[in-house]
């Protein structure tokens, strides 16, 4: 892949994240979620990063419902990233002390117990990315302003970090999904991280609102011992108790037993769609990182 | 009940839904649903309430995370309100078109297709919320801005509606729950609506990531015909691939099938935990509501 849209600006984590996928790529910030999938769909880049779910926060329903409902962009991989919250300030500042913290709301929750302990005075103030955060400071060194971003946002911006790793929780890990419509020798690959796992994610539209069709559409894998790593419903966006599934099967697509099931799943009614046979692998660590293919 | 917490400011759609559950009750605004719930949880009010899930959005992750893991407050009741949205300015401005439409940005969003017809030119701003957007507007007549809220608000805020009805989604309902620790007689009552449903929400927690944990509950009701209207995952904060799941039945906690369904589930490992067990009404158009109980 020659370019990849990523969440802008430089520096967020979906920066990281695209970085871990393929350090030769050219990496292009895009404002929103959507303009990385439209960049995408109009053929402007080869893949785009973008975030899935977050160990905390749970899915990231603006991505789910742009692959569900309006594009039809294959994802080719996933990497699970570690996020790992530091306390940065402009250089000139890094022995004072700031009146206010400023970041994206999900990263001041992120770091709430630490901030109650270290930083019980100060002020907390919302930005709209973590990158763009550090960014606003690098560039306004006379800001009374500590911001809460990643590593990447500190070397890309020029700031220093003051406390390192004053998130709460230790396992607070995003799921981030390459997509790409199309397959090339120099694509970069999951597959050479070490532990890596096949997953199929697919789309289940149930056929009407009847007793126990969710458990048939689960008895299709259960009886065939296929792990289910998710499950998650989300609205058709028709009316309340309207949805669909959204779930992540631990195989292959190509796994014997999985178009079986899918067929039996589809005989009983059901609409099924394929989102993506891909390969996955955690990074555990944000020392890991650095050694990225 | 005679206090009842909603997430504020005034004229939101916490407020109109807080009337529609009653309108004898002194209905008090909070910044938050957080706040909401604390205030409940201190006493400070005898009933809160809080949106759970819109059919364009999905759930309220805050409001269910706060549920499950922060507060043991049952859900003593559930509507369905129309989420009607409409263009209102500052009376002033009435016949003057505006530079910026004002809005928090689901409301922006859930008008996206009226905008681009009828206010392509504008600026889109965004408030923390619908009706803080009206507030500030009533307030500052000279700001070239139209806001986006509810008809409450317009009323509240003495604001003129120059356009009615410019959501997308005709179907755009967000079910809201009441919650409170204790009953007594003058209690606001779902029950006396037409059409009430019993519904029981119960939190479960699998024993172990084995295949097939998810299907073996759903058996529990399956084979009873206990019909399900939601299954959610949501993740337990310990690292991807761990969640609990939030399970609405369309039956009342004391129907003769439901308790040996849940023995059921605790008989192979799982925790299970009962959010409540309450009626629940949808109310369909927006002039329902003015004849509200």
């Amino acid at each position: 892949m020659e370019k990849i849209a990523y969440l802008g600006p430089e520096g967020t984590f979906s920066e990281l994240a695209a970085t871990a996928f393929t350090k030769s790529a050219e990496r292009l910030p895009y404002r929103d979620i959507s303009s990385c999938l439209q960049a995408l769909a109009k053929k402007e880049v080869d893949g785009a990063v973008v975030p899935l779910e977050n160990t905390i926060e749970g899915s990231v329903n603006i991505t789910l419902d742009h692959l569900v409902h309006k594009h039809d962009l294959p994802i080719v991989g996933e990497l699970a990233i570690p996020v790992a919250q530091h306390l940065l300030v402009h250089p000139q500042n890094a022995d004072q002390s700031m009146g206010i913290v400023y970041s994206h709301p999900h990263a001041l929750a992120q770091c709430h117990d630490y901030l109650s302990k270290h930083l019980s005075g100060a002020e907390w103030m919302h930005a709209s990315s973590t990158a763009k955060a550090a960014k606003e400071i690098a560039e306004n060194p006379s800001l009374n302003r500590a911001v809460i971003a990643n590593r990447l946002a500190a070397k890309t911006y020029g700031l220093a970090i003051t406390a390192e790793n004053i998130h709460d929780f230790a396992n607070n890990h995003t799921r981030f999904v390459l997509l790409s419509t199309r397959k090339t020798q120099n694509d970069p690959s999951v597959e050479a991280r070490p532990s890596v796992n096949r997953k199929t994610t697919i789309v289940v539209t149930l056929p009407s609102d009847y007793s126990g069709a969710l458990h048939q559409v689960l008895s299709a894998f259960a009886w065939r011992k296929l792990n289910l790593s998710k499950i998650e419903s989300r609205p058709m966006k028709t009316g309340i108790g309207h949805y669909f599934f959204i779930i992540d099967i631990d195989h292959a697509y190509d796994d014997v037993l999985v178009p079986g099931a899918l067929e039996e799943i589809k005989a009983i009614g059901c609409a099924t769609r394929l989102l993506g046979s891909y390969p996955s692998a955690v990074i555990h660590e944000e020392n890991e990182m650095e050694s990225t293919i």
